[in-house]
């Protein structure tokens, strides 16, 4: 990796930039700068400075700049990338866009107009005004922008129902790397006009292209849900079960597994047992299930699972009230944090494997505890195959990092060899780059630098990420406590 | 357009590749060119072999030889494309895929195996037998492949609820331009690992690679139906009428406008009215609506539904009796052919327009009309904008063929303008071409054509297609009857 700290042709192309767009918005302040120089990985690579463009014009400006003197640029939301997307690793840069917030809903069309800085709740309950629903939800859906969410292709608990941030993107507008400006689709529902560059924008991770605008598709909101919470006495019992369900093609809106280790950590932090009707007997592995439609659909379906739950398990509640759904919902939502009780450093990957491979993956995650000696509590959504993998270290133990980093290796390479992909959700940034080429082949990598170099032919944008490997293991993180911390 | 016939070089690398593939898949008889130069849009361009490879590997060893020798190559399904992307313009080889018709169904992970050459409608036939459902349905459905659906991203009559040909793609295989093999995406529900290579190959119309399979994603079969048909004054009553209806957040599963021109010849051709009840009067404008889904819900719908048509016609017939539903589809399954007592040739453009924009786009045709002497009759997708607009002239009579020719330019201006796509199922070809600038930006071209010089340095695969502007109307069009005439 180049250091770039310095850097007289860049801090002589700084000064132009802050001449042209204004000194107010290309900050160079200690604290601006460190702010900007990592994302949720929390691994710093300080930029030269973080531009705060004020219009579309500022944005062409700065690209075009970058082009001339050869600065990288990153673009920045709100920087709760979980692969280091948003660090600029080749300093440079920061294209901050977290300013740029404005949605708008045209309900008679069912469709909303966004700036990337719309946190992407924001977005859902701007639908929600009228009736309409925006559905893809990572679960840092209320801080995360709109903008991030479409260079990752965010996903979240819903997407084997709903779909992912790309089933809902009708159109983007913005620049190329070279500071082009074009739109790609259209506020319609049909397009197929010249190459598809929206879908190639989305997932990107901000390496070929700056999105000042996106069209979004927003369905009915969905009017009434219910949910249930299953115990099952291993895991295999658990995805069995969940494997069956999917087999009867009755998609749940909400499916979500937590292993027997996960449940563990959640009853630990909780001082009391999600089932205490079960007595003091070993932790459960627990599946979440919420279905949601119109009301009258909805009773046909509560039958059908309550079926499916008596067939596998005596241990379950149920319920169609929101207050008391939020109970159910409490395992779930604490078990992330729990995990901490098994280690003061956590790897968690978003892997997905197919239906089939569900058992063997967890039975995986249990070989990797065994052989590491370090802990793999594993989640995940068991209805599109995406698991959150973990594995607890103590990040002062030099030994048990090296143990970890070895384990995910090895679970990165099962992914693969069971058919499944490396990322999900979250992309790979410089976090998964070391897997990248378990997942693809060197026609396949070499297909994507071309596209790459085809578009951003100085390579300002993003340099280094994707395709460089950056081992993050090299690097310190911050301790710097985040906006999400708290949720 | 450069003249391939008798090229020394391209007829000694043909020898070459008969006798790497056998000189059986590697045909130069009269009969297999001239079946091989053309598709729907019946303008003829032979080419210099058909190959039909037998393995992944003939196909390999097709391109490779194709890009040692220059030699282009274009890629052919069925043939039933309206945009003439599988006409090999600049002759060379034509690899057929028609013959690679394996279809696998998956029901525990509601997905299908399928290679390129599968019929839509057996894909959902398979898929059915399972309660699954494959949804896009292209009008061709029961003679198109899924290979010329991803080449176009197909879209058909259902698209507005359910999506079309590329909300249905987990993941393709084949190989790039190069001859490299290469595999995009997987049999999973998520996925967010490098550029999303597989929705840049979807909609790119043979040019950018050859695809040997597909993962297609199925979902539940909707159980119940019920069709409505309702009859308007004008098509500014039925097209207000259904924005009013789009508007209430119910996504009907068809919703097909015809025009009141549209209707007028079905009407002459059944030689009865469609709604007898109303006497000699002029011919109505149409709507045909259909909800489907679980039983359940839909009774809710159904009564929702009633209560929208009340209040905007008198005159609508329902039923949830499939029999009876067929006659309720009569009229739109006829009109098609039925444009033709109005001129024996005709010009169709699938376009697209916003919802705001449904009666000026209607407006519009008519003026067209009035400015070319030329009937316009319309109709279309109504839930997603995606209108069929016609003209229809006599081919012998060379003033109207410029006329008409002008009336097409004029509407694609106009579509333009109005915030719409120049095309939302056919995709580009060559018929389209000369509108693409239109369309695209310079800027949005340069960036096509940077990708498709870096996938494919050579410019073997269907050059000149999408992008050189061929003028259709140069060009005489076959007469030959195609499998499909009798639909």
């Amino acid at each position: 990796m180049s250091s770039t700290r310095h850097h007289p042709v860049i801090a002589a192309a700084t000064q132009q930039l802050a001449q042209a767009l204004g000194h107010e918005n290309v900050r160079t302040d200690p604290q601006s700068l460190h702010a900007a120089s990592f994302d949720n990985t929390r691994i710093p690579f300080p930029p030269h400075a973080v531009v705060h463009p004020r219009t579309e014009a500022d944005i062409a400006t700065t690209l075009q700049l970058a082009n001339t003197h050869h600065v990288p640029v990153t673009i920045r939301g709100a920087g709760s990338g979980c692969a280091g997307a948003a660090a600029p690793i080749h300093g440079g840069w920061v294209l901050s866009l977290a300013h740029w917030t404005r949605i708008a809903v045209d309900a008679t069309a069912s469709l909303a107009h966004v700036q990337p800085g719309a946190i992407t709740a924001d977005i859902d309950a701007a639908a929600a005004a009228h009736g309409l629903f925006y559905p893809p939800d990572p679960s840092s859906v209320k801080y995360c922008t709109i903008g991030g969410n479409i260079a990752t292709n965010a996903g979240g608990l819903r997407a084997a129902k709903y779909g992912v941030c790309r089933d809902y993107i009708y159109a983007l507008e913005g620049f190329l790397p070279t500071g082009r400006f074009v739109r790609w689709g259209g506020p319609l529902r049909k397009y197929a006009s010249g190459y598809n560059m929206k879908d190639l924008w989305i997932g990107s991770e901000g390496t070929l292209g700056v999105i000042t605008h996106a069209t979004l598709k927003l369905i009915p909101r969905p009017q009434a849900r219910h949910t249930f919470l299953l115990a099952f006495p291993t895991d295999e019992h658990a995805l069995e079960a969940a494997v069956t369900l999917l087999a009867q093609h009755r998609t749940p809106s909400v499916l979500e597994f937590l292993d027997t280790q996960t449940v563990a950590c959640a009853q630990h932090r909780a001082n009391a047992p999600v089932f205490p009707e079960a007595g003091a007997s070993a932790p459960p592995a627990i599946l979440l299930v919420e279905i949601d439609g119109a009301p009258g659909a909805l009773s046909d379906d509560i039958a059908h699972l309550r079926a499916w739950a008596r067939r596998h398990t005596p241990a379950w509640r149920e319920t169609a009230d929101p207050a008391e759904a939020e109970t159910l919902w409490n395992t779930r939502r604490t078990c992330s944090q729990a995990m901490y009780q098994l280690g003061n450093a956590k790897l968690n990957e978003d892997i997905v494997v197919p239906l089939h491979a569900y058992i063997p993956l967890i039975q995986h995650t249990r070989e990797i505890h065994a052989r590491t000696h370090l802990p793999t509590p594993t989640f995940g959504h068991a209805a599109d195959g995406n698991f959150h993998i973990h594995i607890m270290y103590d990040r002062n133990d030099s030994v048990q990092r090296l143990r970890a980093q070895e384990g995910i290796r090895l679970m990165m390479e099962k992914v693969v060899a069971l058919g499944g992909a490396i990322t999900g959700e979250h992309g790979i940034g410089i976090a998964k780059s070391p897997f990248l080429r378990l997942q693809h082949t060197t026609a396949e990598i070499d297909a994507m630098l071309a596209i790459k170099h085809a578009l951003d032919p100085n390579h300002i944008l993003a340099p280094g990420q994707i395709f460089d490997i950056t081992n993050v293991w090299d690097h310190t993180p911050v301790t710097t406590p985040l906006p999400w911390d708290k949720h």
